[in-house]
C-alpha cells in the first residue's frame, strides 16, 4: 500500500488586470479577474519539494499583464485561449491549463469616464490540452430575475414531512448562474463570442419572463432548451438556480388581506436548482466542467 | 458616582419587503430593506427589564409590511416618514424615530418580469422627534466611477517616508457613498423625491466625469458643489470615496512599454476620502446624520 | 449664499501588517490591520486640488510600516497612539489624526507556526489633537454568543400590530460589537492594555452569561455596568447588539413537540439593541466616538 | 438532434438547524448548516412541471428539523446519513441523495451560555444511492495556518515573464480547505466520527507546521500523506490550499533594513494550490467528491 498522488492542479487566481485602449479622445475599458491552473509534470514538487517543473504563479500573473499589453483584451474567451495555449506551448512540464476570465461591466459616462454597470459577472472557462484538444465554456453568474406571477407549484409529493400548501400564484425568483459549452470549431472561422454572449444571454432571460412555470425545474430546462434550439455554436448549457423564495406576509391579524401584493424576501434556507440541458450529439465535454 | 444610560436605541433592522402593485397585466415592483430604530423613555427597560414602554421589534416588522399594503411603498423618503411619524405618534414612551430604506432598483423585461439593474442601492433615512422636528436624507452606495484619464497628483508633503513619485496621468477609481440633507419644506408642496434623487445622481456623475482632478478632494467638492448649485431643495452633501488604486504595471522586465494601458486593480489598502459640502446658510443637520 | 466645507478627513485605510519578532527559536506574532484618518487645513486641496498640505496616503501607508518596524507593534493602543502623535507633529498642516487598529489573534502551533484562533477581532480607536488632547477606546467585535436559557420577553406594548406571544423562556444570541472609552490618564504610569483588554473581555462573557434577562436591553446594560463596576480604567462603554433570533420549529405537524430543542437560526430581519453605560462623572467625549 | 435532460440535482440548500440538549442544569449544543440534493426521475418535471416525483424543498427542510428532535444530532456525519438514507428509502423517485452539513463550533461559557469558537468550520457530505454505495467525506475550512519561518521557493523554472528572486526564508500562509474521504465501513462496529475528525484535524495541523517547505505543493502532499499514514479509516485527502502572500515591505528608502520583520499581507492575486492524495488501494470515489 502506497501513497500517490491524485489530480492536482495549481496557479496564479484573481489577477485583477484593467486594459484602457486610447482611440484618440475616447477610451475604452476592459475589468478583468484571470485566474490560471496548470497541470502536468508535477510529482517532483509535491514529493520533494524539487520545482524544476513549477513557472512560478508569479510568473502566470506576469505573463497576464504581458499578454494585456501585447495582445490587448478582446473578448474574454479569446484571451483566456491564448493564455493557456501559451502555458502549454511554452512548458514542456505542463501539459494541461485552465484558464478562467470574469469580466465587469462598464458603461460610458464620457469619453474617458465610465460607470459599473451591474451585479451581473461575465464569465469563461478554457481548458487546453497538450494533445491539442480545447474546450471553452462561456457564462454569467449573479442575473438576479423575478416573475412576479406567471407561476404555480402543486401537484407535488406529500410525505409525513409536507406542510406546503400548493400554490396557483407565487413569486419566481433567482440569481442565474448559468455556463454554456461550446461546439468546438470545425476549422471554419471563429465566430463574435461577444455577440454570442449577448445572443444567450438574451435567450435566458426571454425563456425565463416568457414560460409559464409549473416549478422552477421546468424553468430552468426552457432556459437550457432556448439556448440550444436557437444558438447552432452552443452544445450544453448547465445552470445552478436558487430559488429565492419571496413569502406572501400573513397581514390577517391587522385586518388586512394580502392578495398577492406584500412579500418577504427570505434569506436562508433557499431551494437550489441544478441540471444540464444539452444536445443529444454534444461531442463528450472532457475537462469543459472542471 | 454612578452608572447612567447614554444614548440608546433599539429596532428591527432589515426588513425586506417586495411590494408588487398589478396594474392591469403590467406588475410594478418595489424592493426595499427597511430598518428601524426607536429611542424615548427607556431607563427601566435597560436596568430592570421592564418591558412597558418597549414596542417590540416584530410589531414594528409588522408595521412595516402592513404599511406596505395599505399605504404602498412610493418614494422611499416618504415610506420612512410614514413609518417614524406613526412610531412616534402611537406610543408615547417612543420620542424619536429613525428610519433607514435601501431600495433595489429593478428593470422591467415583460409585463410581469423583471431583472435587477445594477449593483448600486438607493438610501434614505429619516428622523422624526415627537417636537415636530423631521429631516430627511437621501443617498446612494456602491456607485462604482472611474476616469481612465484627467487626474493628476503632485505637489504634496514630502516627508521622510514619502516615496510616491508625482503622477501627472492617472487613472481615478472610486465607489461614491453618497447622502444628501435636504431643506425642511417651508409648508409648500412637497416635491418630487424620485426626480430629485435622479437630478443628484446625475449631478454626482456628471461633475465626477467632468473635474479635471489634481486630488480626490477636489473631486469630492466638486460633486457636492453641482449638487448644492443644481439642486435648490439640498443643503448639505456628504460623501465617502475610497481611492481604488489602479497601479500601472511594470512591464520594463519583459520588453514592453505601459503608456497607461495595463493597470493592477488593488484591493488593499486604499486612501479614503470624507467631506461634507454645505450651503452656509443651511439649518441645524440636528440627528439627521446619525 | 455661499458653498462651505464641513468636516472631512483623509487617509490610508486598512493597511495590512504583520510583524515578526524573533525570539531565538520562537517567533512571536502580530497580525493588524491600520486605518489612518488626518485632517487640517484642508480646504485648498478641495477647492483647488493644491495638494500643498496633504500627506500622501501612500507615505501614511509606509509610516505604518516603518514604525512597525522600529517600534514594534506592542498593545494595539500603543501603536495607535504612536502613529496619531507622528502625524500631527510632524504635519504643521495635519491638526488632528484618528487611527484605528484591528488586531487578528493566532495561537501558537510550534515555535513559528500558527493557527488563527476565532473570528472575533479586537479593535481600538485613537485621536489625537495639536490641543494636545487624546482619546481612547478599545474594543472587540463579532464576538458570538448565546444562552440557550434564562432569558424571557413578555410585559411589552400590544399595539395593533403586535403578534408576538409573550416568551418565558427563550434562546438569547447576539454577535458583540462592544467599544469602551479609557479615562484619560492623569499623568501617572500607563497601564498594561492588554491585561485591560482581557479583563472587560472577560466581563462582557461573563455579564452575558450571567444575567437573567428579561430583555436584551437588560443584558446590554449589565454587560456596561459590570466593566464599568469592575475595571476603573474604563467610563463608558457602548455596545451594539444584534438580536439574532432562534425561532422555535414547529413540529407539531408530525406529532412531535418541541419543548425548546429545536431552533431555526434566522438571518433577517434581525432586532439591534444599541446603547451608552456611562459613569455619571465620565469626562466629555470629544471626537472618542467618531 | 434533440434536446436531452443532463445531470441534474435539486433540494433545500443552508437550512440552519440549532439543537439544544438538556442535561439537567447543563445544556448541550449543535449549530448545523444542512443542505440536501436530491436526484432521480425528474424528465417529466423538466419537460413539462409535473411535479409527480418531487418531494419539495419545503419538506426537505422539515425533515431536517423533525430528525434534529427525533434522533438529535450526533457527529454531522451520522446526521447527514440517516438523512440520505430517509430520502432515498421513503421516495421511490428519489435515487440518490446528497447530504452536505456545516457545522459550528461553539465553547461552553457556563451551563446555558456559549461562545462561537473560531472562524473555522467543520464539514461534511454524503452521498447515499438506491444500489446501496454510500460515501462519506469529512472536511474542515477556513483553518487559517502560518510558519513565519522554515519556507523556501527557489530553483523553480525561468521564462521570459519571470521576475520572481528565490527566497530562501519567506512565510508560507493558507486558509486550509480539506476534505477527506473514509474507507467504506467493512460492517464491523462504525468509528467514532468525532475522534477521528479531531485526530484528521491534529494531523494537517501537525504537518504543516512540522513540514520544512521548499514550496506549497509539497506542503500539501505532506499534510495528506500525514492524514493517510496515521489514519487507516481515511483512504484518500484532498486540499485547496490558498497561498496568501505575505510581502516582506521595502524599508531601504526609510533607512531601515527589515530581516523578515514586516510584511504586508495581500489580498489578491493569490496562488492557489489544489491536491489529491491517495492509497493507490483506494475504492473508486464514486460521486464522494461531486
Amino acid at each position: 500500500m502506497a501513497v500517490v498522488l491524485g489530480p492536482n492542479r495549481y496557479g496564479k487566481a484573481e489577477t485583477r488586470v484593467v486594459r484602457v485602449t486610447r482611440d484618440g479622445e475616447a477610451h475604452h475599458l476592459k475589468d478583468c479577474n484571470v485566474s490560471v491552473s496548470l497541470s502536468g509534470d508535477m510529482e517532483e514538487v509535491h514529493r520533494r519539494g524539487d520545482n524544476a517543473a513549477v513557472l512560478p504563479t508569479d510568473s502566470q500573473k506576469n505573463t497576464v499583464y504581458a499578454f494585456a499589453k501585447k495582445h490587448g483584451i478582446g473578448e474574454i474567451e479569446e484571451f483566456a485561449l491564448l493564455l493557456a495555449r501559451h502555458f502549454v506551448g511554452s512548458q514542456p512540464a505542463i501539459h494541461h491549463a485552465r484558464v478562467e476570465v470574469e469580466e465587469y461591466a462598464w458603461e460610458r459616462r464620457g469619453p474617458h469616464s465610465f460607470a459599473r454597470s451591474g451585479a451581473e459577472v461575465r464569465t469563461c472557462v478554457v481548458h487546453h490540452d497538450r494533445d491539442g484538444t480545447t474546450t471553452v465554456v462561456s457564462g454569467l453568474r449573479d442575473l438576479v430575475v423575478l416573475n412576479s406571477t406567471g407561476s404555480e407549484f402543486h401537484g407535488f409529493v406529500q410525505d409525513e414531512y409536507t406542510t406546503l400548501p400548493p400554490a396557483t400564484d407565487r413569486v419566481l425568483a433567482t440569481a442565474v448562474t448559468a455556463r454554456w459549452r461550446h461546439v468546438p470549431p470545425d476549422g471554419g472561422e471563429p465566430y463574435d463570442h461577444g455577440k454570442s454572449y449577448e445572443e444567450v444571454r438574451r435567450c435566458l432571460l426571454d425563456a425565463f419572463a416568457g414560460t409559464y412555470s409549473l416549478s422552477l425545474q421546468q424553468t430552468l430546462f426552457a432556459m437550457g432548451e432556448r439556448v440550444l434550439l436557437t444558438r447552432p455554436e452552443i452544445c450544453e448549457v448547465r445552470l445552478e438556480l436558487p430559488n429565492k423564495h419571496h413569502f406572501l406576509v400573513d397581514l390577517s391579524p391587522f385586518g388586512l388581506d394580502n392578495d398577492n401584493e406584500v412579500y418577504f424576501a427570505a434569506d436562508r434556507p433557499y431551494g437550489l436548482i441544478e441540471g444540464a440541458v444539452a444536445h443529444d450529439d454534444a461531442p463528450p465535454a472532457g475537462p469543459a466542467w472542471d
